[in-house]
C-alpha cells in the first residue's frame, strides 16, 4: 500500500537535512535562492543516472568518479552556472565546492557530490558560493527550500514523497525545458531511509529513471549536467533489501516519485498550456513501445496540433511510423482520448468537434494500439507554443 | 564545368515533356495547380529514393514495386491529398491514377510511377483527377507549371537544372516544412537525357540525396510521401555511364541539381527567417560528421537561438554532444559565421555584437571542428519561429 506524502520532499524521510542561501549567481536576486546543500545524518549507499550528452559538465564527471565506490553522504547544488563547457578549472571548481561542503559539514570531500544548473560556458563564481554557503542553515524540513534553490525557468517547484512499509522515499526536482534558454536542464536528488544493497540500488535508481525521466521530452535537447541522484541511509532500521518482496516494493515506491516528478516537469513545460500523455500498446516489444511513445511525443508536428486542439491523427502516425518501431496500419488503432480516429488501415469516421473537445483540456491523452505484441509504455510531453519560441529566443545574459 | 542554367527546370533536358491542372484537390483554387504529369519521348532507366517511414503512402508503395525493374516513363501527381493512411483502396486509387495517365500519353500502366502530397487519412477525388487529367496539355516547357502544381504550403517553386559535357539535368522539388500542416511532405523529381546503365543510376541517386535531401532538416519529422524519383532517357545520346570519369562528372551534376533543390526549400521552412548552414568538420567519419550536423541543424534550442540572434553556443555544442558523434570537447573548435566561441574546452572570449550581427543575416553559419579526423558534412535548417507553430497549429481543414 503506498501513501502519497501530501506535502512531502526530499527531507521528508529520516535523517536528512537540507538547506538553501542566495549566492548571487542568478541575476533577479529578490527572494531567489540559488544555492542548496543536502547531509545525511548516516553514511549512504549513493547510485547516479548522468546525461549520455557526450559534453559532460565538471560536476557530473566529479560526482560518476566518486560514485563508483557507492557512496556518499551530501550534495551541494547550485543554480544559474552550469559549470559545463568550462575545462580544468571547471572541474577544480567543482572538487572545491564539494571541499567546502565537506568541511562545513565535518565530511570527507569524497563524500560529497556535486551538481549544477543554468548558463553554460562560464566560470562558477567562486568566491560568491564560498561566502553563501556559509550562511546556509540546515533543517529537517529544509527541503522545500532545496527545491526552490534548483529551479531555472520552472515556474514551480518540484516535489514528492512516499511512506511505504516503514520506510520512505522523498525527493525533488527541476527541469522545464529539458534545457532552457541558459542551458538549465534535469536535476533530481532522491533520499530514502530504506536500507539498501548498493547493487540493488544502482539497478533500482536505472529502471526508474527510464521508465519516468526517460520518458518526458519537451524539446528533445538533452544537456551536459542531467543527473539523477539517490541516497539511502538506512536510517528506517530495515534488513538491507537486495531484491524479493521487498525490493519490488522499494521499486513501486521509487518508480512512484519518479513519475510524480516527472509528469510535474513535463506538465511545467518551457511556454506550455497542456500536458501530453502518450500510451502505446501492442507494441512487438517494450523497446519499441517506449521509442514510439517518446517520438509521438517529441514531434513538433503532434506538439503544435496539440496547441491548436487540432486533431491532425496523420501527424501521430506519421511520427509512429518514423520511430523505428514495427507499425502495420493494417493493425494499428489511434484513439484521441476515448475517440477513434483510425483503425484496419483507414481512417475511422468521427465527430470532429468531440475529438477536438478532448484536445482543448490541459491534459492530452493519445493512445496508440499496435496490435503486434504484448509491450506498452507511456511518454509525457507538452503542447509547442508561441511562448517556448519567445522563452527560448531571448538574448542569453 | 558546370552551368547552372538561369531558368533550368526539369524539362530543360531533351525529350521531357510535363504539364499541370487544377483539378480542385486543394482548397483555394484561384489560379492554383494540383495535378501534374511528366513524360519523356523515350523509354528511361529509372530510379527512386523513399521515405523510411513504417507509414508509406499508396503511391511510394506503388513506385516501389514499378522501379523494381529500373523502367519508366511518366509520373502522375497531386497536391492536396497525400493518399496515405488509405488502405487497399487508395493503392487501387494509386493504380488507377497510373492508368488513366497511361492511357492519355499511350503508354502500360507500368511505365508510368505516381506521387502525392497533402492531406493524410482522407481518400483521393479520382473523379475530378479523371477529368483534370484529360484537360492537361504537355509541352516542353511544361516544368515551370509541374513545379507550381506540387506546393503545398511552399511560398515559391523550387527548380534547377545543369549543364554539363553534354548532357543535362534538370529538377524540380516540394517541401517547406518537411510535412506541412496537411502532411505535405518532400518530393522531387529528376531528369536527364543523359544515358544511364541502371545500377549506376540507382547508386548516384541514393549518393546525391544523402548528401542534400537528407542533409535538410525543417522540424525533424518524416512524411509516409517523401520521394525523390530520376529518369534518365538517354536522348543526349552518350555512352551509356557506368562509372569512371563520366560517372564522376554525372555523380557531380546530380549532387549540384539537388543540392540547389534542397537548400532551397531549407530557405522556404515553414516560418523560418533565416536558414542555418550547419558544417562539421575534423569527424572521425563521415557518419559522425553527417549525424552532428543535422542534430545541431535540428535542435529546437538552436533554431530558436537563430531565430533571436542569440550567440548561446552552449546549445550547439550540447546538440553535437548527444548526437552520437564522438566529441572530445579540449579539442572542439566551434565559428558563429567568422567568431570563434569556443576552443581547447572553454569558451573563447568574443564581442558578443560581431557575434550577434553573424546570426542576425538571412544566412547562419555554424561552423565545429571536431579535430579528430578529416570526415566533413553540411547540413541545412532554419530558424524555428512563433509563425511556424502558428502555421501548425490550425485546424486541418
Amino acid at each position: 500500500m503506498l501513501d502519497v506524502l501530501g506535502k512531502g520532499t526530499i527531507t521528508t524521510p529520516r535523517g536528512f537535512l537540507a538547506g538553501a542561501a542566495y549566492a548571487g549567481i542568478k541575476v533577479a536576486g529578490e527572494g531567489k535562492l540559488d544555492l542548496g546543500l543536502l547531509s545525511s545524518e548516516a553514511p549512504c549507499a549513493a547510485a547516479g543516472v548522468f546525461t549520455t550528452n557526450r559534453l559532460q559538465a565538471a560536476p557530473v564527471l566529479l560526482d560518476r568518479e566518486r560514485l563508483d565506490r557507492g557512496r556518499a553522504r551530501a550534495i551541494v547544488v547550485n543554480s544559474g552556472c552550469a559549470n559545463a563547457a568550462t575545462g580544468a578549472q571547471g572541474y577544480r571548481d567543482a572538487q572545491e565546492m564539494t571541499s567546502w561542503a565537506a568541511k562545513k559539514l565535518g565530511l570527507a570531500p569524497e563524500e560529497v557530490l556535486a551538481a549544477s544548473t543554468g548558463v553554460i560556458g562560464q566560470p562558477l563564481p567562486m568566491d560568491k558560493i564560498k561566502t553563501a554557503l556559509k550562511d546556509i542553515a540546515l533543517s529537517h524540513d529544509g527541503g522545500h527550500a532545496l527545491a526552490r534553490a534548483i529551479m531555472t525557468t520552472d515556474t514551480f517547484p518540484k516535489e514528492a514523497a512516499l511512506a511505504v512499509d516503514g520506510f520512505t522515499i522523498g525527493g525533488i526536482a527541476k527541469g522545464s525545458g529539458m534545457i532552457h534558454p541558459n542551458m538549465a536542464t534535469l536535476l533530481c536528488f532522491l533520499a530514502t531511509d530504506a536500507a539498501v544493497e548498493l547493487p540493488f540500488l544502482r539497478r533500482a535508481l536505472r529502471r526508474a529513471v527510464d521508465v519516468s525521466f526517460n520518458m518526458i521530452t519537451i524539446d528533445g535537447d538533452t544537456s551536459p549536467n542531467d543527473s539523477v541522484l539517490l541516497l539511502a541511509n538506512g536510517l528506517a532500521g530495515n534488513r538491507p533489501i537486495a531484491g524479493g518482496r521487498e525490493g519490488r516494493a522499494f521499486q513501486e515506491a521509487l518508480d512512484t516519485v519518479c513519475f510524480s516528478l516527472a509528469r510535474a516537469i513535463a506538465r511545467d513545460g518551457e511556454g506550455a498550456t497542456r500536458r501530453i500523455e502518450v500510451r502505446v500498446e501492442g507494441a512487438a516489444s517494450t523497446a519499441q513501445a517506449r521509442v514510439a511513445a517518446r517520438t509521438i511525443a517529441g514531434s513538433s508536428l503532434v506538439k503544435t496540433a496539440a496547441y491548436g486542439a487540432d486533431p491532425n491523427w496523420g501527424r501521430i502516425l506519421a511520427a509512429a511510423g518514423r520511430s523505428g518501431a514495427f507499425l502495420d496500419s493494417d493493425r494499428a488503432e489511434l484513439y484521441l482520448g476515448e475517440v477513434c480516429v483510425f483503425r484496419k488501415g483507414v481512417g475511422n469516421a468521427f465527430d470532429r468537434e468531440v475529438a477536438r473537445a478532448a484536445l482543448e483540456g490541459k491534459e492530452v491523452y493519445i493512445r496508440l494500439n499496435l496490435n503486434l505484441g504484448r509491450s506498452c509504455a507511456t511518454a509525457w510531453g507538452c503542447d509547442l507554443t508561441p511562448e517556448y519560441v519567445a522563452i527560448n529566443s531571448e538574448y542569453m545574459t
